[in-house]
C-alpha cells in the first residue's frame, strides 16, 4: 500500500506509530510529499485527496483513504488480530474516541493554529492572524496542565494500557516544540508519561 | 441513559439524528443545559465533562462519554443489529470516517469559528478575532461548492446510502444559517440532497 506523507509532519507520524505498535509498518510503501515546496497542491495529489493534505493511504486497487484517524481505523478493522489501539468493548471504543477528540480539538488543533499563525512556514500562502495564534498557543498550554493532572493517577491516558490516545498526545507534544510549547518543570506526571513514551520502539518510526 | 444537551446546538442534534435513524432515541432521558446562561461552566457539569461542552452521555452505572462521535460510535457498537451508519467493512468504516473528518474540519469547525468570532453569542466570555472569523466563513462557503460537485453524481455522501456523514453535513448546514451561510442558487445538487434530507423523520428530532 502506498502511503503519501511528509515524514516530519505530525499526522503521518501518528499513523506510522499506530502501525508500528501493531507490527504493520512494513505494509507501507512510503512516498514523501514536500509541503514546503507545495507538492500537495498539484492536480495529481488533489486527485488522491481533494483536501490536499497528508497523509493519504492508497490501497492496491487504487482506492484511497485520507485523514489520519480514518487510516488508523482501517488497519484496526482490517487486521483484528493485532493489538487493539482503539478499544475492545463498546464503552472502550467510545472512551478512547472521546480522548482522541479531546486531544485533537484542545491540543493538536490549537498547536496547528499556532504553527500556522505564528511561524513563517505558511506565511507566503496563508493569511496570518497573530492574536488568534497566541490565544491558541495559550489554550494548548492550558490543556497540558489538564493532561498532567490526569496522568497523576494513570500510567497511560486510557485504561492503564497503551492506546491511540497516547500516540496522538505524544505526536502533538513533539510537534508543539515548533511553537515553543514544552513540558513545564511543574508537569511532573506529564514528563514521566513522556519518558515512558520515549522508550517505546514506535517513538522512533 | 441521561443525555446532557442544548437542544438547539448542532452537536447534540447530530447525536439525536443518529439515534433516531437507528430507532434508539427512546433510550435517552434528555437534560437541557443552557449554554447562554453558562450552565456548562458549573463544577457539577465539569465533573461530567471536564471540557465543559455538550453533549454528554451518562450511562446507568454513572460512567460518562463526551464528544458527539464518541457517543455515536458507542451506540453503533452496542446495538449491532440497528442500521449501520458508520460502515460495515473495514474500507467503509474508514471511508465514512474520512468524510466525517472532512466535514468536521472543513465545514463544521469553520462554521463554529465564524459563530464564535462574528456573532455576539459568546461576545461576553470569549475574545473575538473578526478577520479570522471572516476567513473561516469563506472557507466554509468554499467547502459547500466542493460538496455540491460531489453530490452531482451521488444521492448520499457515501456509497449511495444514508450514513453518519449525511447527518454531520445536514446539521452543519442548518447551523450555518446563524452566520448567514446558505445554499446558493447555483448549488443545485446540494439543494437536491438537502431536500432529500428534510424528508427524513430524523430531520425533526
Amino acid at each position: 500500500m502506498k502511503f503519501y506523507e511528509m515524514a516530519a509532519a505530525p499526522n503521518p507520524r501518528r499513523v506510522r506509530m499506530f502501525l508500528a505498535e501493531k507490527g504493520l509498518l512494513g505494509h507501507l510503501k512510503r512516498i514523501e510529499i514536500d509541503l514546503k515546496k507545495g507538492e500537495h497542491l498539484t492536480p495529481d495529489f488533489a486527485a488522491l485527496n481533494p483536501m490536499k493534505r497528508v497523509p493519504v493511504l492508497e490501497l492496491q486497487d487504487g482506492s484511497t483513504i485520507a485523514e489520519t484517524m480514518a487510516i488508523c481505523r482501517y488497519f484496526e478493522e482490517q487486521f483484528p488480530k493485532t493489538p487493539k489501539l482503539l478499544g475492545e468493548t463498546s464503552f472502550e471504543v467510545a472512551h478512547i474516541e472521546q480522548w482522541l477528540r479531546w486531544l485533537e480539538f484542545n491540543f493538536f488543533l490549537p498547536v496547528g493554529m499556532a504553527f500556522q499563525h505564528l511561524t513563517d512556514y505558511f506565511a507566503e500562502t496563508k493569511v496570518q492572524h497573530t492574536e488568534w495564534g497566541e490565544e491558541c498557543k495559550q489554550n494548548a498550554e492550558g490543556f497540558m496542565g489538564f493532561l498532567d493532572k490526569h496522568l497523576k493517577d494513570n500510567t497511560w491516558i486510557c485504561y492503564d494500557r497503551f492506546t491511540a490516545a497516547d500516540i496522538t498526545a505524544f505526536c502533538t507534544l513533539e510537534f508543539a516544540r515548533v511553537v515553543d510549547i514544552r513540558i513545564q518543570p511543574e508537569h511532573k506526571h506529564l514528563q514521566a508519561w513522556y519518558d515512558r513514551m520515549l522508550k517505546r520502539d514506535s517513538a522512533n518510526v
